[in-house]
Protein backbone atom coordinates (compact mmCIF):
# COMPACT_ATOMS: atom_id res chain seq x y z
CA UNK A 1 0.00 0.00 0.00
CA UNK A 2 1.39 3.32 -0.46
CA UNK A 3 1.60 6.16 2.16
CA UNK A 4 -1.76 8.22 1.95
CA UNK A 5 0.34 11.11 3.22
CA UNK A 6 2.42 11.12 0.01
CA UNK A 7 -0.49 11.42 -2.36
CA UNK A 8 -0.97 15.24 -3.94
CA UNK A 9 -3.36 16.74 -6.08
CA UNK A 10 -2.50 19.51 -8.33
CA UNK A 11 -5.60 21.63 -8.52
CA UNK A 12 -5.47 22.00 -12.26
CA UNK A 13 -6.71 18.34 -12.38
CA UNK A 14 -10.22 19.71 -10.65
CA UNK A 15 -9.53 22.77 -13.13
CA UNK A 16 -13.43 23.30 -14.42
CA UNK A 17 -14.88 22.17 -10.99
CA UNK A 18 -13.06 24.23 -8.17
CA UNK A 19 -11.89 27.47 -7.14
CA UNK A 20 -8.61 27.41 -5.12
CA UNK A 21 -10.59 27.82 -2.29
CA UNK A 22 -12.69 25.14 -2.97
CA UNK A 23 -10.08 22.52 -3.93
CA UNK A 24 -8.37 22.72 -0.60
CA UNK A 25 -11.93 22.54 1.75
CA UNK A 26 -12.70 19.19 -1.34
CA UNK A 27 -9.18 17.79 -0.98
CA UNK A 28 -9.13 18.23 3.03
CA UNK A 29 -12.57 16.87 3.30
CA UNK A 30 -11.28 13.77 1.30
CA UNK A 31 -8.31 13.42 3.74
CA UNK A 32 -6.30 14.25 0.38
CA UNK A 33 -2.82 15.10 2.69
CA UNK A 34 -1.47 17.58 -0.53
CA UNK A 35 -2.46 20.03 -2.97
CA UNK A 36 -0.04 21.61 -5.65
CA UNK A 37 -1.57 25.26 -6.57
CA UNK A 38 -2.64 26.44 -9.75
CA UNK A 39 -1.32 30.33 -9.79
CA UNK A 40 -4.38 31.81 -12.05
CA UNK A 41 -6.23 30.07 -9.53
CA UNK A 42 -4.10 31.18 -7.07
CA UNK A 43 -4.72 35.23 -7.73
CA UNK A 44 -8.30 35.03 -7.53
CA UNK A 45 -8.02 34.29 -4.10
CA UNK A 46 -5.24 35.63 -2.94
CA UNK A 47 -1.34 34.63 -1.63
CA UNK A 48 -2.00 36.17 2.22
CA UNK A 49 -6.20 34.28 2.20
CA UNK A 50 -4.66 31.12 0.05
CA UNK A 51 -1.78 30.18 3.12
CA UNK A 52 -3.82 31.04 5.41
CA UNK A 53 -6.79 28.82 4.13
CA UNK A 54 -3.94 25.83 3.07
CA UNK A 55 -2.51 26.24 6.56
CA UNK A 56 -5.75 25.70 8.63
CA UNK A 57 -6.91 22.84 6.33
CA UNK A 58 -3.24 21.44 7.59
CA UNK A 59 -2.14 20.70 3.44
CA UNK A 60 1.23 20.16 2.39
CA UNK A 61 1.86 22.20 -1.02
CA UNK A 62 4.02 19.93 -2.97
CA UNK A 63 4.61 22.78 -5.62
CA UNK A 64 3.49 25.97 -7.23
CA UNK A 65 2.85 25.42 -11.09
CA UNK A 66 3.81 26.99 -12.54
CA UNK A 67 6.58 29.95 -13.84
CA UNK A 68 8.86 30.88 -16.18
CA UNK A 69 8.57 31.00 -20.38
CA UNK A 70 11.55 32.91 -20.36
CA UNK A 71 12.90 32.40 -23.92
CA UNK A 72 11.40 35.22 -25.83
CA UNK A 73 14.07 36.82 -28.18
CA UNK A 74 12.86 40.35 -27.25
CA UNK A 75 14.99 42.03 -24.44
CA UNK A 76 11.40 43.56 -22.10
CA UNK A 77 9.51 40.65 -23.11
CA UNK A 78 12.48 38.46 -21.37
CA UNK A 79 13.03 40.50 -18.51
CA UNK A 80 8.90 41.02 -17.77
CA UNK A 81 8.68 37.18 -17.71
CA UNK A 82 12.16 36.61 -15.42
CA UNK A 83 10.66 39.02 -12.97
CA UNK A 84 7.07 37.18 -13.00
CA UNK A 85 9.44 33.96 -12.21
CA UNK A 86 10.42 36.09 -9.39
CA UNK A 87 7.20 37.08 -7.87
CA UNK A 88 6.16 33.09 -8.39
CA UNK A 89 9.51 32.51 -6.26
CA UNK A 90 7.92 34.86 -3.85
CA UNK A 91 4.04 33.39 -3.86
CA UNK A 92 5.34 29.90 -3.43
CA UNK A 93 7.73 30.75 0.07
CA UNK A 94 4.55 32.39 1.14
CA UNK A 95 2.66 29.30 0.69
CA UNK A 96 5.63 26.84 1.80
CA UNK A 97 5.44 25.13 -1.66
CA UNK A 98 8.12 22.50 -1.93
CA UNK A 99 9.18 23.22 -5.32
CA UNK A 100 8.27 26.46 -8.28
CA UNK A 101 7.29 24.50 -10.80
CA UNK A 102 9.71 25.41 -13.71
CA UNK A 103 8.48 25.42 -17.14
CA UNK A 104 11.28 27.06 -19.82
CA UNK A 105 9.51 28.33 -22.93
CA UNK A 106 9.02 27.31 -26.15
CA UNK A 107 10.74 28.55 -29.94
CA UNK A 108 10.71 32.25 -30.20
CA UNK A 109 9.19 32.14 -34.21
CA UNK A 110 11.41 35.32 -34.68
CA UNK A 111 14.45 32.85 -34.33
CA UNK A 112 14.27 29.28 -34.94
CA UNK A 113 17.40 28.61 -33.59
CA UNK A 114 16.68 25.91 -30.89
CA UNK A 115 20.43 25.81 -29.81
CA UNK A 116 20.04 29.47 -28.92
CA UNK A 117 16.50 29.48 -27.55
CA UNK A 118 17.95 26.99 -24.91
CA UNK A 119 21.20 29.19 -24.52
CA UNK A 120 18.48 32.20 -23.70
CA UNK A 121 16.62 30.05 -20.97
CA UNK A 122 19.74 28.55 -19.17
CA UNK A 123 21.22 32.18 -18.98
CA UNK A 124 17.87 33.81 -17.89
CA UNK A 125 17.27 30.80 -15.39
CA UNK A 126 20.71 31.73 -13.61
CA UNK A 127 20.09 35.25 -13.24
CA UNK A 128 17.17 33.95 -11.05
CA UNK A 129 18.32 31.11 -8.68
CA UNK A 130 19.72 34.01 -6.56
CA UNK A 131 16.71 35.24 -6.07
CA UNK A 132 14.91 31.83 -5.46
CA UNK A 133 18.37 30.89 -2.93
CA UNK A 134 17.45 34.05 -0.90
CA UNK A 135 13.60 33.26 -0.47
CA UNK A 136 14.37 29.84 0.33
CA UNK A 137 12.43 28.19 -2.93
CA UNK A 138 13.74 25.22 -4.75
CA UNK A 139 13.18 25.99 -8.60
CA UNK A 140 11.89 22.15 -10.10
CA UNK A 141 13.08 22.01 -13.62
CA UNK A 142 10.05 20.30 -15.05
CA UNK A 143 11.51 18.40 -18.41
CA UNK A 144 7.96 18.58 -21.00
CA UNK A 145 6.81 16.39 -23.68
CA UNK A 146 8.62 17.03 -26.96
CA UNK A 147 5.29 17.55 -28.46
CA UNK A 148 5.10 21.26 -26.43
CA UNK A 149 8.65 22.07 -27.53
CA UNK A 150 7.20 24.80 -29.66
CA UNK A 151 4.82 26.69 -27.39
CA UNK A 152 6.09 25.80 -24.43
CA UNK A 153 8.98 23.98 -23.15
CA UNK A 154 12.54 23.98 -24.89
CA UNK A 155 13.46 21.57 -22.01
CA UNK A 156 12.47 17.95 -23.49
CA UNK A 157 14.47 15.51 -21.78
CA UNK A 158 15.72 14.65 -18.27
CA UNK A 159 19.46 14.45 -19.77
CA UNK A 160 18.71 17.91 -20.94
CA UNK A 161 17.51 18.97 -16.83
CA UNK A 162 20.52 17.03 -15.71
CA UNK A 163 23.03 19.39 -18.03
CA UNK A 164 20.75 22.33 -16.96
CA UNK A 165 21.52 21.26 -13.35
CA UNK A 166 24.89 20.68 -14.22
CA UNK A 167 25.72 24.42 -15.42
CA UNK A 168 24.03 25.66 -13.02
CA UNK A 169 25.76 24.45 -10.12
CA UNK A 170 23.14 25.43 -7.65
CA UNK A 171 21.95 21.62 -6.08
CA UNK A 172 20.63 23.77 -2.86
CA UNK A 173 17.63 25.72 -5.06
CA UNK A 174 17.66 24.07 -8.43
CA UNK A 175 15.92 20.47 -8.92
CA UNK A 176 13.90 18.63 -11.18
CA UNK A 177 10.33 17.86 -11.34
CA UNK A 178 9.88 14.46 -13.16
CA UNK A 179 6.45 14.12 -14.61
CA UNK A 180 5.38 10.64 -16.22
CA UNK A 181 3.32 11.95 -19.07
CA UNK A 182 6.45 14.04 -20.38
CA UNK A 183 9.01 11.46 -20.16
CA UNK A 184 7.71 7.86 -20.23
CA UNK A 185 8.63 7.60 -24.07
CA UNK A 186 12.44 8.59 -23.38
CA UNK A 187 15.00 5.42 -23.92
CA UNK A 188 17.30 7.83 -21.30
CA UNK A 189 14.56 7.88 -18.75
CA UNK A 190 16.01 5.19 -16.09
CA UNK A 191 19.59 6.28 -16.47
CA UNK A 192 18.73 10.04 -16.74
CA UNK A 193 16.42 9.92 -13.46
CA UNK A 194 19.59 8.09 -11.49
CA UNK A 195 21.77 10.54 -12.19
CA UNK A 196 19.60 13.20 -11.45
CA UNK A 197 19.47 11.49 -7.77
CA UNK A 198 18.39 13.90 -5.16
CA UNK A 199 17.73 16.44 -8.26
CA UNK A 200 14.60 15.16 -7.86
CA UNK A 201 11.92 17.00 -5.85
CA UNK A 202 8.57 16.45 -7.54
CA UNK A 203 7.18 13.72 -9.47
CA UNK A 204 4.23 14.06 -11.15
CA UNK A 205 1.48 11.20 -12.25
CA UNK A 206 -0.94 10.88 -15.00
CA UNK A 207 -1.19 8.65 -18.06
CA UNK A 208 -1.40 8.55 -21.58
CA UNK A 209 -3.97 7.72 -23.24
CA UNK A 210 -3.79 5.62 -27.09
CA UNK A 211 -6.46 7.61 -28.44
CA UNK A 212 -5.14 11.32 -27.26
CA UNK A 213 -6.81 13.75 -29.10
CA UNK A 214 -4.97 17.15 -27.57
CA UNK A 215 -1.23 18.21 -27.43
CA UNK A 216 -1.93 19.56 -23.86
CA UNK A 217 -5.44 18.82 -22.28
CA UNK A 218 -6.06 15.13 -22.70
CA UNK A 219 -4.57 13.57 -20.19
CA UNK A 220 -5.62 9.96 -18.70
CA UNK A 221 -5.85 8.71 -15.26
CA UNK A 222 -3.76 6.54 -13.80
CA UNK A 223 -4.40 2.96 -15.25
CA UNK A 224 -6.49 4.16 -18.21
CA UNK A 225 -3.42 4.24 -20.46
CA UNK A 226 0.22 2.81 -21.42
CA UNK A 227 2.44 4.10 -19.01
CA UNK A 228 4.06 1.89 -16.54
CA UNK A 229 3.80 4.35 -14.11
CA UNK A 230 4.59 2.17 -11.21
CA UNK A 231 8.16 1.64 -13.06
CA UNK A 232 8.84 5.22 -13.25
CA UNK A 233 7.61 5.49 -9.41
CA UNK A 234 10.27 2.82 -8.76
CA UNK A 235 12.90 4.75 -10.74
CA UNK A 236 12.67 8.05 -8.86
CA UNK A 237 12.29 6.36 -5.67
CA UNK A 238 15.44 4.08 -6.10
CA UNK A 239 17.30 7.85 -6.67
CA UNK A 240 16.68 8.57 -3.37
CA UNK A 241 12.95 10.50 -4.01
CA UNK A 242 10.84 10.27 -0.90
CA UNK A 243 8.50 13.36 -1.47
CA UNK A 244 4.62 13.63 -2.80
CA UNK A 245 3.25 11.98 -5.75
CA UNK A 246 1.52 14.85 -7.49
CA UNK A 247 -1.52 13.45 -10.04
CA UNK A 248 -1.77 16.09 -12.33
CA UNK A 249 -4.83 15.69 -14.85
CA UNK A 250 -5.34 17.65 -17.63
CA UNK A 251 -8.27 16.53 -19.36
CA UNK A 252 -10.62 18.86 -21.60
CA UNK A 253 -12.66 15.94 -22.61
CA UNK A 254 -13.19 13.30 -19.77
CA UNK A 255 -12.28 14.48 -15.96
CA UNK A 256 -12.83 18.10 -16.02
CA UNK A 257 -16.40 17.05 -17.25
CA UNK A 258 -17.14 15.22 -13.95
CA UNK A 259 -18.08 15.65 -10.67
CA UNK A 260 -15.95 16.46 -8.22
CA UNK A 261 -16.14 14.45 -5.66
CA UNK A 262 -15.92 11.21 -7.94
CA UNK A 263 -12.12 12.72 -9.23
CA UNK A 264 -11.12 13.18 -6.21
CA UNK A 265 -12.13 9.07 -5.25
CA UNK A 266 -11.03 7.91 -8.60
CA UNK A 267 -7.55 9.24 -7.94
CA UNK A 268 -7.42 7.78 -4.07
CA UNK A 269 -8.42 4.79 -5.71
CA UNK A 270 -5.96 4.74 -8.59
CA UNK A 271 -3.21 5.68 -6.20
CA UNK A 272 -3.35 2.25 -4.65
CA UNK A 273 -4.01 0.28 -7.80
CA UNK A 274 -2.18 1.99 -10.59
CA UNK A 275 0.71 4.06 -9.40
CA UNK B 1 19.60 26.97 -55.51
CA UNK B 2 19.08 23.72 -54.30
CA UNK B 3 19.41 21.16 -57.09
CA UNK B 4 15.97 20.24 -58.00
CA UNK B 5 16.74 16.73 -58.91
CA UNK B 6 17.36 16.01 -55.34
CA UNK B 7 13.89 16.94 -54.56
CA UNK B 8 10.93 14.75 -53.97
CA UNK B 9 7.31 14.54 -53.02
CA UNK B 10 5.87 11.71 -50.82
CA UNK B 11 2.61 11.07 -52.96
CA UNK B 12 0.88 11.40 -48.98
CA UNK B 13 1.53 15.20 -49.07
CA UNK B 14 -1.38 14.79 -51.72
CA UNK B 15 -3.09 11.91 -49.96
CA UNK B 16 -6.78 13.14 -50.72
CA UNK B 17 -6.05 14.46 -54.31
CA UNK B 18 -4.41 11.92 -55.80
CA UNK B 19 -3.91 8.04 -56.21
CA UNK B 20 -0.69 6.84 -57.72
CA UNK B 21 -1.38 7.07 -61.07
CA UNK B 22 -2.73 10.56 -60.89
CA UNK B 23 0.52 11.23 -58.56
CA UNK B 24 3.13 9.94 -60.88
CA UNK B 25 1.51 12.03 -63.91
CA UNK B 26 1.15 15.05 -61.59
CA UNK B 27 4.68 15.24 -60.60
CA UNK B 28 6.32 14.01 -64.07
CA UNK B 29 4.37 17.19 -65.57
CA UNK B 30 5.62 19.74 -62.60
CA UNK B 31 9.09 17.98 -63.44
CA UNK B 32 9.54 16.92 -60.02
CA UNK B 33 11.75 14.08 -60.30
CA UNK B 34 11.05 11.87 -57.62
CA UNK B 35 8.42 10.23 -55.75
CA UNK B 36 7.84 8.34 -52.47
CA UNK B 37 4.99 5.85 -52.62
CA UNK B 38 2.82 5.21 -50.11
CA UNK B 39 1.82 1.75 -49.60
CA UNK B 40 -2.29 1.68 -49.77
CA UNK B 41 -2.21 3.51 -53.05
CA UNK B 42 0.27 1.24 -54.25
CA UNK B 43 -1.98 -1.43 -53.77
CA UNK B 44 -4.76 -0.37 -55.14
CA UNK B 45 -2.68 0.44 -58.83
CA UNK B 46 -0.43 -2.71 -57.78
CA UNK B 47 2.98 -3.38 -58.01
CA UNK B 48 3.31 -3.96 -61.67
CA UNK B 49 1.62 -1.28 -62.91
CA UNK B 50 3.02 1.36 -60.65
CA UNK B 51 6.49 0.08 -61.86
CA UNK B 52 5.59 0.37 -65.56
CA UNK B 53 4.25 3.81 -65.23
CA UNK B 54 7.08 5.40 -62.70
CA UNK B 55 10.08 4.09 -65.22
CA UNK B 56 7.88 5.38 -68.13
CA UNK B 57 7.89 8.79 -66.56
CA UNK B 58 11.46 8.59 -65.54
CA UNK B 59 10.46 9.47 -61.84
CA UNK B 60 13.53 8.45 -59.16
CA UNK B 61 11.37 6.43 -56.00
CA UNK B 62 13.34 8.29 -52.99
CA UNK B 63 11.12 5.47 -50.89
CA UNK B 64 8.45 3.26 -50.04
CA UNK B 65 6.01 4.03 -46.87
CA UNK B 66 5.71 2.19 -44.95
CA UNK B 67 6.14 -1.27 -43.48
CA UNK B 68 6.59 -2.53 -39.92
CA UNK B 69 4.00 -2.22 -36.61
CA UNK B 70 5.56 -5.47 -35.46
CA UNK B 71 5.67 -5.15 -31.55
CA UNK B 72 2.95 -7.08 -30.85
CA UNK B 73 2.79 -8.91 -27.93
CA UNK B 74 1.01 -11.76 -29.60
CA UNK B 75 3.38 -13.99 -31.02
CA UNK B 76 1.02 -14.69 -34.45
CA UNK B 77 0.55 -11.01 -34.27
CA UNK B 78 3.73 -10.71 -34.69
CA UNK B 79 4.59 -12.81 -37.04
CA UNK B 80 2.15 -11.60 -39.58
CA UNK B 81 3.06 -7.81 -39.27
CA UNK B 82 6.71 -9.32 -40.11
CA UNK B 83 5.48 -11.26 -43.18
CA UNK B 84 3.56 -8.00 -44.39
CA UNK B 85 7.17 -6.87 -43.87
CA UNK B 86 8.99 -8.69 -45.92
CA UNK B 87 6.15 -8.39 -48.83
CA UNK B 88 7.13 -4.58 -48.65
CA UNK B 89 10.65 -5.21 -48.92
CA UNK B 90 9.43 -7.42 -52.41
CA UNK B 91 7.33 -4.38 -53.38
CA UNK B 92 10.40 -1.66 -52.83
CA UNK B 93 12.59 -4.15 -54.91
CA UNK B 94 10.14 -4.28 -58.02
CA UNK B 95 9.47 0.05 -57.48
CA UNK B 96 14.08 0.18 -57.54
CA UNK B 97 13.01 2.14 -54.50
CA UNK B 98 15.89 4.12 -52.71
CA UNK B 99 14.65 2.18 -49.30
CA UNK B 100 11.83 0.80 -47.62
CA UNK B 101 10.79 3.41 -44.67
CA UNK B 102 10.33 0.76 -41.17
CA UNK B 103 8.19 2.00 -38.61
CA UNK B 104 8.47 0.00 -35.28
CA UNK B 105 4.90 -0.16 -33.53
CA UNK B 106 3.84 0.96 -30.71
CA UNK B 107 3.21 0.05 -26.85
CA UNK B 108 0.67 -2.91 -26.84
CA UNK B 109 -1.42 -1.86 -23.87
CA UNK B 110 -1.74 -5.34 -22.62
CA UNK B 111 2.13 -4.97 -21.67
CA UNK B 112 3.56 -1.80 -20.88
CA UNK B 113 7.04 -2.84 -20.50
CA UNK B 114 8.25 -0.04 -22.98
CA UNK B 115 12.11 -1.74 -22.83
CA UNK B 116 10.52 -5.16 -23.25
CA UNK B 117 8.29 -3.62 -26.16
CA UNK B 118 11.75 -1.74 -27.82
CA UNK B 119 13.43 -5.48 -27.52
CA UNK B 120 10.45 -7.08 -29.84
CA UNK B 121 10.58 -4.47 -32.46
CA UNK B 122 14.37 -5.09 -32.74
CA UNK B 123 14.38 -8.72 -32.73
CA UNK B 124 11.54 -9.10 -35.60
CA UNK B 125 13.74 -6.15 -37.29
CA UNK B 126 17.06 -8.87 -37.41
CA UNK B 127 15.02 -11.83 -38.41
CA UNK B 128 14.03 -9.47 -41.59
CA UNK B 129 17.41 -7.94 -42.68
CA UNK B 130 18.43 -11.20 -44.25
CA UNK B 131 15.08 -10.99 -46.94
CA UNK B 132 16.15 -7.22 -47.13
CA UNK B 133 19.65 -7.92 -47.97
CA UNK B 134 18.95 -10.91 -50.56
CA UNK B 135 16.03 -8.40 -51.92
CA UNK B 136 19.13 -5.96 -52.48
CA UNK B 137 16.63 -3.49 -50.42
CA UNK B 138 17.49 -0.99 -47.59
CA UNK B 139 15.49 -0.87 -44.74
CA UNK B 140 15.40 2.77 -43.57
CA UNK B 141 14.94 2.81 -39.68
CA UNK B 142 12.53 6.06 -39.23
CA UNK B 143 13.01 7.81 -35.56
CA UNK B 144 9.20 9.09 -35.31
CA UNK B 145 7.47 11.84 -32.71
CA UNK B 146 7.92 10.96 -28.83
CA UNK B 147 4.07 12.23 -29.23
CA UNK B 148 2.90 8.52 -31.24
CA UNK B 149 5.04 6.50 -29.36
CA UNK B 150 2.44 4.93 -27.84
CA UNK B 151 0.45 3.69 -31.22
CA UNK B 152 3.07 4.21 -34.13
CA UNK B 153 6.76 3.96 -33.24
CA UNK B 154 8.47 3.42 -29.76
CA UNK B 155 11.77 4.11 -32.00
CA UNK B 156 11.43 7.94 -30.28
CA UNK B 157 15.20 9.40 -31.20
CA UNK B 158 17.95 9.20 -33.75
CA UNK B 159 20.10 7.60 -30.32
CA UNK B 160 18.42 4.97 -30.35
CA UNK B 161 17.92 4.67 -34.13
CA UNK B 162 22.00 4.36 -34.21
CA UNK B 163 22.16 2.03 -31.01
CA UNK B 164 19.46 -0.33 -33.41
CA UNK B 165 21.85 -0.10 -36.44
CA UNK B 166 25.07 -1.10 -34.00
CA UNK B 167 23.37 -4.49 -32.37
CA UNK B 168 22.27 -4.92 -36.08
CA UNK B 169 25.75 -4.84 -37.36
CA UNK B 170 23.78 -5.13 -40.89
CA UNK B 171 25.41 -1.41 -42.50
CA UNK B 172 24.79 -2.94 -45.82
CA UNK B 173 21.07 -3.21 -45.47
CA UNK B 174 19.70 -1.34 -42.69
CA UNK B 175 19.99 3.05 -42.81
CA UNK B 176 17.79 5.57 -41.00
CA UNK B 177 15.55 8.13 -42.71
CA UNK B 178 15.75 11.88 -40.83
CA UNK B 179 12.44 13.32 -40.64
CA UNK B 180 12.82 16.88 -39.38
CA UNK B 181 9.32 16.77 -37.92
CA UNK B 182 10.00 14.03 -35.78
CA UNK B 183 13.05 15.28 -34.36
CA UNK B 184 13.79 18.95 -34.61
CA UNK B 185 13.20 19.30 -30.85
CA UNK B 186 16.08 16.83 -29.94
CA UNK B 187 18.90 17.99 -27.73
CA UNK B 188 21.32 15.21 -29.58
CA UNK B 189 20.49 16.09 -33.04
CA UNK B 190 23.24 17.68 -34.52
CA UNK B 191 25.46 14.74 -32.74
CA UNK B 192 23.47 11.41 -33.70
CA UNK B 193 23.12 12.68 -36.95
CA UNK B 194 27.06 12.60 -37.23
CA UNK B 195 27.13 9.51 -35.70
CA UNK B 196 24.75 7.94 -38.49
CA UNK B 197 26.81 9.29 -41.19
CA UNK B 198 26.36 7.40 -43.73
CA UNK B 199 23.84 5.30 -42.83
CA UNK B 200 21.18 8.21 -43.52
CA UNK B 201 19.75 6.74 -46.71
CA UNK B 202 16.43 8.97 -46.14
CA UNK B 203 15.72 12.65 -45.17
CA UNK B 204 12.33 13.26 -44.94
CA UNK B 205 11.29 17.33 -44.72
CA UNK B 206 7.90 18.94 -43.05
CA UNK B 207 7.50 22.26 -40.87
CA UNK B 208 5.92 22.10 -36.95
CA UNK B 209 2.94 24.27 -36.67
CA UNK B 210 3.03 26.58 -33.61
CA UNK B 211 -0.92 25.49 -33.33
CA UNK B 212 -0.66 22.27 -34.02
CA UNK B 213 -4.33 20.48 -34.08
CA UNK B 214 -3.46 16.95 -34.21
CA UNK B 215 -0.73 14.27 -32.90
CA UNK B 216 -0.13 12.70 -36.82
CA UNK B 217 -2.04 14.74 -39.84
CA UNK B 218 -1.31 18.22 -38.92
CA UNK B 219 2.00 18.98 -40.57
CA UNK B 220 3.33 22.11 -42.06
CA UNK B 221 4.63 23.61 -45.29
CA UNK B 222 8.55 24.20 -45.05
CA UNK B 223 8.40 27.85 -43.86
CA UNK B 224 5.17 27.75 -42.20
CA UNK B 225 6.73 26.52 -39.17
CA UNK B 226 9.28 26.91 -36.23
CA UNK B 227 11.83 24.27 -37.50
CA UNK B 228 14.94 25.62 -38.93
CA UNK B 229 14.94 22.98 -42.23
CA UNK B 230 18.05 24.11 -43.44
CA UNK B 231 20.34 23.57 -40.33
CA UNK B 232 19.31 20.02 -40.03
CA UNK B 233 19.24 19.52 -44.03
CA UNK B 234 23.06 20.76 -43.37
CA UNK B 235 23.80 17.95 -40.45
CA UNK B 236 22.82 15.45 -42.66
CA UNK B 237 24.77 16.76 -45.63
CA UNK B 238 27.78 17.01 -43.40
CA UNK B 239 27.35 13.36 -42.50
CA UNK B 240 27.38 12.31 -45.75
CA UNK B 241 24.35 11.97 -47.35
CA UNK B 242 23.68 13.07 -50.69
CA UNK B 243 19.86 12.42 -51.53
CA UNK B 244 16.71 13.08 -52.20
CA UNK B 245 15.08 15.81 -50.03
CA UNK B 246 11.57 14.34 -49.72
CA UNK B 247 9.06 16.75 -48.79
CA UNK B 248 6.03 14.49 -46.84
CA UNK B 249 3.68 16.55 -45.33
CA UNK B 250 0.30 14.72 -43.97
CA UNK B 251 -2.05 18.05 -43.39
CA UNK B 252 -6.16 16.86 -43.05
CA UNK B 253 -6.41 20.71 -41.98
CA UNK B 254 -5.01 22.52 -45.31
CA UNK B 255 -2.85 20.77 -47.96
CA UNK B 256 -5.11 17.86 -48.20
CA UNK B 257 -7.68 20.05 -48.97
CA UNK B 258 -5.99 21.91 -51.52
CA UNK B 259 -5.96 22.35 -55.42
CA UNK B 260 -2.99 19.28 -56.26
CA UNK B 261 -1.46 21.90 -58.72
CA UNK B 262 -1.22 24.45 -56.13
CA UNK B 263 0.43 22.22 -53.38
CA UNK B 264 3.18 21.15 -56.14
CA UNK B 265 3.54 24.76 -57.11
CA UNK B 266 4.06 25.90 -53.25
CA UNK B 267 6.31 22.89 -52.48
CA UNK B 268 8.95 23.76 -55.33
CA UNK B 269 9.33 27.08 -54.57
CA UNK B 270 9.60 26.38 -50.45
CA UNK B 271 12.15 23.99 -51.67
CA UNK B 272 14.18 26.49 -52.88
CA UNK B 273 12.99 29.40 -50.42
CA UNK B 274 12.68 27.44 -47.08
CA UNK B 275 15.22 24.07 -47.11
Amino acid sequence: MLEPRLLSINQVTLMQQWSLKQAIEGLARHDVAAISVWREKLHELGVAEAARMIEGHGLAVSGLCFAGLITSLDRDEAAKARDDVRRAIDEAARLKARCLVFVAGGVDPRNKDIKATRGRALDGLASIVPHARQAGVKIALEPLHPMICATRSVLSTMKLANEWCDTLAAEDTVGIAVDTYAVWWDPELEPQIARAGKRICAFHISDWLPDTQDLRLDRGMMGDGVIDIPAIRRMVEAAGYTGHREVEIFSARNWWKRDSDEVVRTVKERYQTAV
